[in-house]
């Protein structure tokens, strides 16, 4: 697309749901919450949930520094992060024709381990705010100890592909004549109110990030 | 647990976090609504999201006949389906302790491809109601040439873990009394009500199974 200044992704599998282009992955990628990232750990698949930001093409992850997945950047060995969506039910006539309408990016690059100092606090804020824009600032600043803790990981995106599922059932037409309530369950993820702990002031109002992160994710 | 019949699973990993007891384990697969399947194919780490259902120590999974991991049942592959419930966000008074509240249980087995008709039948039924219960008995019955187009894949769980993340934040005692704002923002998913398609009878009522599934998923 001629507004996003970054190449289309290579195309790794073809479905009638599937789209390849930067800004469709992107936009997936900023709108979810959590990913899950999957690796080879001793010829076996691995997935983990994880927290995630993205920065242009590049992904950014963070763990333990002594967690398996940040070792893994010892190999640059290959990562995959899924990121999904799920906006519905849908309920057919027949139960071969049952899906669920979701978003979902499928993202494959190598493991970075980000060493640079710069490039570490920034991976950091990013990570923070994906989830509650602004919070960086409103918080005490990071200690050299805490980024000695804590890894950092960059999946430059390689190969990337959306899976999109919208709109009603798609019902065999000798189907349509049952009589049967046919149609979409909406799925709604939304963000409440925050719940203070009991060492926040009596009456301190809620801080900007919440209200930020409940307008990002209202869609 | 004395009040399952089934044996803890072995550990895999340890964590603070970390469960390894089948009550546990099986209570997240039942309240997930889709989860992450990773594999491995051509060398590199795969995941993609799919609906699964659970029976005892099996799950089972589907998908078209000629999809990649329905193939791979050919090799009894290793899987690994985890699935994750976000519950809330944890704004700490540093980005260091930061941290998301969440349920997630990861599945490891090997692939075995479901040729028996009964039991093929049996896991599409659980597949289907796993989101909709009831609704397999809601629908026009499933023809031969629909069973013969859907893989079922089985896997039954040979190690399993449980991480999950209650409460409020954990922050440094020194953080304390900095007068900052510091809690939980609540994630919800929740069902609403159907909408149903043009085909649907006028005035016809929603089906059970969709106020089964409100309830099934409201926790």
């Amino acid at each position: 697309m001629a507004t996003d200044p970054l190449p289309a992704y290579a195309r790794i599998r073809y479905s009638m749901r599937a789209h390849y282009d930067a800004p469709t992955v992107h936009a997936i990628l900023d709108a979810g919450l959590v990913g899950h990232l999957s690796f080879i750990a001793d010829g076996r698949p691995m997935t983990v949930p994880l927290a995630y930001a993205r920065d242009g093409a590049c992904l950014y992850l963070h763990g333990a520094s002594k967690t398996r997945f940040v070792k893994l950047c010892r190999d640059a060995a290959p990562l995959c992060l899924s990121v999904t969506i799920l906006d519905g039910i849908v309920a057919a006539r027949s139960a071969f024709h049952h899906s669920v309408n979701y978003r979902c990016a499928i993202v494959h690059g190598h493991a970075r381990a980000v060493e640079d100092a710069a490039e570490h606090d920034h991976a950091l804020q990013l990570i923070t705010e994906h989830l509650l824009p602004g919070r960086y600032g409103e918080v005490r600043p990071m200690l050299p100890k805490e980024r000695k803790a804590t890894g950092v990981v960059a999946l430059e995106i390689e190969t990337a592909s959306a899976k999109i599922r919208t709109g009603p059932p798609v019902d065999d037409e000798d189907d349509l004549t049952l009589g049967l309530w046919s149609g979409v369950v909406p799925v709604v993820t939304a963000l409440g109110r925050g719940i203070a702990d009991n060492h926040t002031p009596e009456g301190l109002p809620e801080p900007a990030s919440l209200a930020a992160a409940r307008r990002k994710f209202a869609e």
